[in-house]
């Protein structure tokens, strides 16, 4: 996708700019070329604001429209490859596409039942998510009301919004869209930083399975070089950190066990705020070892 | 197998007493024969003490008809149910007796190596040992020369022997075999043991497997009614403690995510001294939380 | 003072069983005299339980009365040694033999008030106190109605009444008085208890005084012979441990600094249960440390 | 004092470039003119570096000279107020303008022993020391030969030299001279950083003496606005960072003891690096802790 500068966006004619950025609310371009004439625009959060207010003052109808113009989680157009092209990549991003059919069944049962209860189609910003928390949020709002649902689904459908236009988008502001995993790892024998420490980020599914995210090194601040995560949401679901430091207590030569008594130390933890920041560091000896979500 | 009272055992005639307790050298009762006279033993320590003496003064040759009287590890004799009781129970407390073909032939190759380079089987006490700690034992002692080998396979014969004399007699006296794994969980949200929390123990496996050992809960002391492995040696290999502490301060109310940050805790860790103490507690809170070997 | 075998006690005339332990109430023998019928007592429990219920049932003036015997913290029957054996022992435990001038004169103003309020003398346990933690006691119960006062007195003549008793008669059980203080120290650098550590412990002032109660050195298990304190309540207070373990780790080899990082340390922790088990370890390297109250 | 711009410094006269600067060699100033010819300095560093050079290079009297231009420490000059200004102010640095009687005459009897046996006054940068650090560094020196204290002498002067220049000079570098001493605050009960604590920095006398350097509150990110030392090496010496635990807990609600078991905690570590950074944190529950040297 074309990747527009903000001050561009501002110069276009309104035909133009509802070309360029009109599909960041899924088929609904009619919100983006209603506010063309509030341009110039002076920072990104300017131009989020001005849409998300367009989008909370449209009369019932329309926002009706626009839930329903969002296609179905794992459902027939992502099969048949007739998803928009931003759909198709949020869907990839939460692993949608790989689904064993027992999983396609359940994501198509939710949806049936979803759309039964409520007239519309379940929405959420699946680049906050992973399968799993999908599948719990699907448990979790089919309880809910109508009122409820739809003032949910407009919800997502911003965060939807603002994560397309943060990518479409360049400007000299951010939007509060990212989280942050980091980490960092010291060495209690000597009292410094772990240096050369290889470490595995996995994302684990209620199944058992993983998947690897991310496989780093520390540097001589006991540090990655950069966040395991950054510059996106780290979606919602059980993660576990891998240190391997039983390799380096033997270089240093602090390990005297043969076996060591610590070789990998997994560190299982679940995110519930992807835009947070996570910092879970390791302090370490060969015998032992503390861990804590920092800032 | 019978159990024997030392007592009985000092009361018995020669024949009787080599027939009851002979096999704890494998078809060598004649160990067991030469140490009738000496009796009474007022200890279990006395009778394994002057066992031991009697095989370090026995002439090479006696010496080397002792180590050849022992089976191969996961060899013919085992496949075809030939082996002695004893050797039958040892090898199945390793998992020998379900190895996969693969497995069966690495073990195969490594005994006939061994055999050809030593002119004597690869013998090795099975009860401190795990299917992957004895492939490991076999690569380092085949590079070994045969004085170390000779002098290596009289310790594990003794090693044992020693084990099977605590299954076989009952005396006031303990052999200093066993090992100890235990645990505890400390709230450090309330400064108070952790009550009720599931901890499941694991072997794990180079090959990623893994074998659930005890589940257990803790009590009001957040320890273990009976430590997790007592009353015998603790295999050589790498092991995961899981704790349910998610669920734990769901219940006391200290969890304020969904999903928590903390939900099962793995501590992974290796065990280098099968006859030592592994204390491997856990302090808590739903944020934090430190591991060690304790004693 | 004499110590009494419980069944001594069961057995001797109403006239020597009251002479013997009339005095665990102050000055008030016909309370042990009025249970002399309900011998034999099969525990000390019992015989306590006994005694607490003909308190409670005494009718209004002679329990009354039985406050008004207690004579007034650090007073001037303190100051001229006219105070019963057991209560002079009792204030020294607190220190309030040895009180500045300014703190006599805070006791005595707090004992007139709280006796021109209440019409009776302010009474406390003086064995679970510190000095401070009984002027803050002053502060607290002046502010209370009369009928929660009176409520409090007799709890804590009971409480006296119990240590006294437990120090007087020797029998099976034990009553639930004790509070306990002990530690561990764990070396982190090798995985193993740190031996010969010194320990200090010492109680705080509020004012910034210590006093030092114990001093030992850790055995090969890294914990006291004896626990710090056993066998008496723990005074609510302030107090501080002082591990010397940066003497520990010069001998170990394991200190690499000069100075050391980590010399005396110091972990400073409060009271609130004076009948509480405190278990405070210190799990140290030469670069850190974890304290925690276990059990 | 007046400070100078670099550049400006590279443009003076050499008589004035002499007069600017030629004080940070005690009384020495040819040394400073002597580099004179070699402006203009594209950076501090290579002023430093210059001036290095030509003290190493200058002919063995001309470096005895140098030396001997230095003050006793705490000696008679600094009674009689006829120190250089540079001198007035690192003595009183460490503290040495408010000794005792008894540690004057300490200081008397080291200096006048070093003279005697070296033939030149002993120097330290003072600026790095405490008193006891000052006190330590005699006795060792003392035993040292001749050549290992001339050695030694110079080295000092070059730290010295090279903390006057920093504070002299403004230029676009800086030299490694300054060490950093920072703290943060992480409550393990929320996960989160700690806000609001107050946190006293002390420095410890060996005689038990405490001296404040600084008391701070941590802010929203659980840190302190600025380090708690920065901008010039921390004195070798004894340290205490007390943390007011209690009062935040207190605040937030998770303490449940009165009075807490956990209220001001005191960590108590050494400095061995005055250039080091010591990052010294403190992970806190009501019940627990965990601090370590940080980077």
């Amino acid at each position: 996708m074309t990747n527009y500068n903000l001050d561009a966006l501002n110069d276009m004619s309104t035909q133009d700019f509802t070309a360029a950025i009109g599909d960041v609310f899924e088929k609904s371009p009619w919100i983006v070329e209603s506010v063309a004439g509030q341009r110039p625009f002076k920072s990104l959060a300017a131009l989020y604001d001005t849409l998300a207010a367009a989008v909370s003052a449209a009369p019932d109808q329309l926002s009706l429209d626009l839930i329903r113009a969002h296609p179905d989680l794992a459902g027939k157009a992502a099969r048949s490859g007739t998803l928009t092209p931003d759909s198709t990549a949020e869907q990839i991003s939460a692993g949608l596409h790989r689904l064993s059919e027992t999983e396609y069944a359940s994501f198509h049962r939710f949806n049936e039942s979803y759309k039964a209860k409520f007239g519309f189609p379940f929405i959420v910003c699946v680049r906050r998510h992973t399968k799993g928390s999908i599948l719990r949020a699907f448990e979790t709002r089919l309880d809910h009301d109508a009122d409820t649902e739809r003032k949910t689904a407009i919800e997502e459908i911003l965060r939807i919004a603002a994560l397309r236009l943060d990518q479409r988008v360049s400007a000299p502001d951010k939007l509060p869209l990212n989280g942050q995993l980091s980490t960092h790892v010291l060495d209690t024998v000597s009292g410094k930083p772990a240096q050369g420490v290889t470490i595995t980020l996995l994302e684990l599914s209620a199944e058992g399975d993983h998947r690897t995210v991310a496989t780093v090194v520390t540097n001589a601040d006991g540090r990655t070089d950069a966040p395991l995560i950054a510059d996106r949401p780290i979606p919602f679901g059980q993660y576990e950190l891998r240190f391997e430091i039983g390799a380096y207590f033997a270089r240093t030569g602090a390990a005297k066990a043969e076996p060591a008594f610590l070789d990998v130390v997994p560190i299982r933890f679940g995110v519930a705020d992807p835009e947070g920041h996570y910092h879970v560091p390791l302090l370490a000896s060969p015998w032992s070892y503390t861990t804590y979500r920092g800032s």
